[in-house]
């Protein structure tokens, strides 16, 4: 009989429930495993808190956001002796292997911990979409699907009053949120961060949109920058006077619209809403096929991995692989979307 | 026959099109009447500018938010001669009466209107829901389904990352949105403009609720204050230096409770996604109800009314009554909802 | 400190974990009460099955559907001593009162049982919204939110293919849901048990609709019948040769409509998914506040009443009219529907 | 300057709107072309009924459901000549090439008519998910997310009442459906066509459920059928003595877990409304992405292809291959599932 730990880190995500249920089920009912869950994300293996887990402790979690592990940004490798108090703590409880679910730190921990002589397999989890190893992860679907919802909201708010409305939704370094909820809301200009914009050409694009007699709806990433590179605080930043900002390039691009076009234009932050509650169907379906190739992989001694989608299928990529480089939006999906800008 | 005009001020809300829709099909196919909406508020019958409206130009416009009329805060008696304008325009197409929808300022207009000779019938619209002679408005319900469905989502990111979350939902002057949304979205502190809050209370209901090992949500209305008047910055403001706020009260709360508490705290603004997009099928019901008893006065040669909600009966009160104060949440209903603070 | 227990009887409504939640934290943590939850309606009290309930365990049941504590349609005066094992049970764990929450029966028995000197509190509780002596209870507007939801998909459906729909929704004896989702989605007809239908009419509006263009969607509650009372099979019901139906009238007059326009027609029936499933933010704050005057009722040793919504306004009435008469949908509130026809 | 003729084939479903606002926004856009809507699928083309498209004419219809051009199954190979009309009617409207958006049936056409001469690029389109050539269609996510909505709220009423429910949900040919929202629902069992079911298992999953004290939810495909090869009537069919079903192996089920069990067994049938209202993000962005695709097929030159998505690309295969067979639910992808089977 295995013993096999499971944990989740960084950022939530909807679907992550979703993966350790997966993981239970099948590492219990099919294997006779029994299997851990680590308390806040590489916190847990450091100190040993977790619980032993059941297939009713996961009972009616699929559809809740969230983690009922908890999550942190600890790092092992940031202190000495980190992955030695690992190694301790999994000798220990007489853990086999570990799963690790999260992004981009997370499995980069993974891998070093895996080089290190830990049995990690990985699960790839990132709200951005920006893991290049995997067509996509589960969480995406879900905060596209809720920008979405918004922008079709903002609609009828911005006909109804003539004005511009911005949207600023996640993605501070991949557009990915930006691209996909833009093409989906039916978005008159969509700005990213792979692609620095002309303020003089989205003023263009407002413009043309007033004209035609409806009011533009432009979704930025957090990410995007005009070009030239005008300082612009981010969501979150404090000013030189500690003002707290919630909104970063969406408010600053809001007021040049007014101010260039003479129209009303508001700003919208999303923020946290894009990554909380219950993940689509698409997500629970991806997170859960995730969850059981993990088990597959650890039966199979096969560590070192990351479970991945390609096409329909799930497939194994080494995790050097899978935090080697960002996946960006190339310049042939925006272009694209410019069909509809205006 | 007779010629009805109808129009939308003020912000927009989602029902307008449901209220809209019903004086056209009840005004037209069963009283045989015209019917004229006018363009954006106030400023249609100042210019004339509008369109004759029948069952077909409002078929499929029921479950739209916004309003097909548009809107403005154009002000008729900011002007001199505003009230003549109107009344060579109404004369000019031959309408009879007027159907007027909107909240204070609107239903303001409308009585002084009245007063000055022009035949009108009022319809309330607040997403606020703080019209004093109506138990409710059409679009609070839509308002509060929304904050709701985001307080929703919040919880399992809050919970995840062991974080206070404070959540910015409208109301300036009344905190009925806050009380409900807080309500239904469970709530560990619900803040509104009514009452003066203590911070140090807060801090004590938000370290209550991490003790108990869950994570608080605090729900505040953009008009609440905390006791002594402290200066924060509203939403929209621009501070000394130019820079638009996006969030005021929410915003400034998620840091003392940061500060005070130690924990991670963060702050959500709602904005316009509150407003917009598909009515509930409350709304619907109510907004419909609102349109064919608008009706049902003008038929009955029964000016100077608004239609109005009590109990599960639409009455007419006198537009005087409609306007005289704002519904503010009553301390008994705010000590209702303290049971779960904490 | 007194002890109260609480049950929920009938078919499961979404709210009635909110109401549970609500009695829980206001009776322990307001009033240092101890609550006690009984299993499956009043097989609880007969048989003492149960558990105290801590706020804890009332921890994050607010948004979900059904009952924690089960339901059933047991009912204790089937039997003779049925009252008699109750007290048994009640003096066991040394219960001073109950709180019932439930429909038409279980308000029934506990109007008996009262009588029989147990002091009991009543909940009002009907997804039909048939209980006259409420304006409104939780679980109508949820199952009108789905219904109306449900409605909007299929729109598009019957439009595309030029067909009629037919939407079979739940109703036995009062048409509520059928006139609130029918006026909600925008229906071009609505039938009720309360006024028997002429099946020539309903062709008749039938093609009108197809003549404008549009295609028509037919509400219609279960428990409609055609005038002259053709014998339509319920849903539920088996046949003469064992065939269990799932629809009845909506499938009788879906053939019907083929069959006299030469028009494709097709039925649908809701069913269950109307019943479950998280509550609207509306019922969510009805149902809480529900639980909360209950336990004021208890605190001021006022029994035999039922707790119920007068306007906004919660009030108590007695248990015995509560009971007295079914609510049905009045003649003007359908008349004000039928504008909305063809 | 090219004209293209569009047309939208078979069973409605969500997305048709969003490829043909693309292919009119590209086409008339970009390319500076005339693209001419024909009404009602090949009925269009046969008689010539149509209208001339305009960027103005798509505003607004990404976000709705079904089609403004209309469908039908009309198939013009069923008469002689009909291949012959249809080259007259585009030589009278003087159109260069045809994009024709379906399933098996209207692609099947398509590629007939190209073989014969006339210019056409497909698009796939079908609920079911069962075309080969493709990884997923549009319409499909929508419909997966509707039936998973429908078992989320399901569940509550199960547990309330200790019942099991049986889901019939699309899928005669594939169980593309079932498998999708039974995984993302949390199913105890889910059944489809191409694997035969034993009672005697569903049943012992049935009662393990029961045990563990959850209640069951069974999905079921329509198309599935209990081994041996009981005569189960499907949905819509009539039986010999008149009456129509709604539902069929759903049905039959729920009748065998009851009488098997002893439990409480109840079917519902999501029927018509997994087809109907607004498509999810995702499918908007794959039907948008795919009309674009088509765009430059037409403007590339490149007939008697259609566009189809593999991994996250879009890409063209030949329209013989995408009809030469029914993509089925493989045999692992099922045995995936059966972990959480009971």
């Amino acid at each position: 009989m295995m013993r096999v730990g499971v944990l989740t880190g960084g950022g939530d995500c909807p679907g992550l429930n979703a993966v350790i249920r997966a993981v239970v089920r099948k590492g219990v009912e099919m294997h006779g495993w029994e299997v851990y869950g680590f308390r806040d994300g590489w916190r847990g293996p450091l100190t040993g808190q977790g619980m032993w887990l059941s297939p009713d402790d996961v009972e009616g979690i699929l559809t809740r956001g969230g983690t009922i592990l908890g999550s942190s940004r600890t790092n092992p490798y940031s202190d000495d002796g980190g992955a030695d108090a690992i190694k301790r703590v999994l000798s220990d409880k007489g853990l086999d292997a570990l799963i690790a679910i999260g992004g981009e730190d997370t499995l980069g921990v993974a891998k070093r911990l895996n080089d290190d002589g830990v049995k990690v397999v990985g699960v790839p989890k990132t709200i951005d979409n920006d893991l290049g190893a995997t067509d996509y992860t589960f969480g995406f679907d879900t905060a596209v699907h809720i920008a979405t919802e918004a922008i079709d909201r903002l609609h009828t708010t911005a006909e109804s009053h003539h004005r511009a409305l911005v949207v600023e939704v996640m993605g501070r370094h991949a557009g990915w949120i930006a691209l996909h909820s833009g093409l989906a809301g039916g978005a008159s200009v969509i700005l990213v961060p792979e692609r620095p914009f002309s303020v003089d050409k989205v003023v263009g694009w407002v413009e043309r949109r007033f004209e035609r007699e409806y009011a533009p709806i432009i979704v930025v990433a957090e990410g995007a920058l005009p070009e030239g590179g005008a300082a612009v605080l981010q969501s979150g930043e404090k000013d030189a006077f500690g003002h707290v900002r919630l909104g970063g390039v969406g408010i600053w691009l809001a007021d040049e619209i007014a101010s260039r076009t003479g129209k009303e234009s508001r700003a919208v932050v999303l923020g946290h809403t894009q990554r909380g509650g219950t993940p689509t169907a698409y997500d629970r379906v991806l997170a859960t096929r995730f969850g059981l190739h993990a088990v597959d992989a650890v039966a199979d001694g096969d560590f070192g991995v990351m479970v991945a989608l390609r096409g329909t299928d799930i497939v194994r990529v080494k995790l050097a692989e899978a935090t080697a480089e960002l996946k960006t939006v190339p310049l042939d999906r925006y272009k694209e979307a410019e069909v509809f800008f205006g």
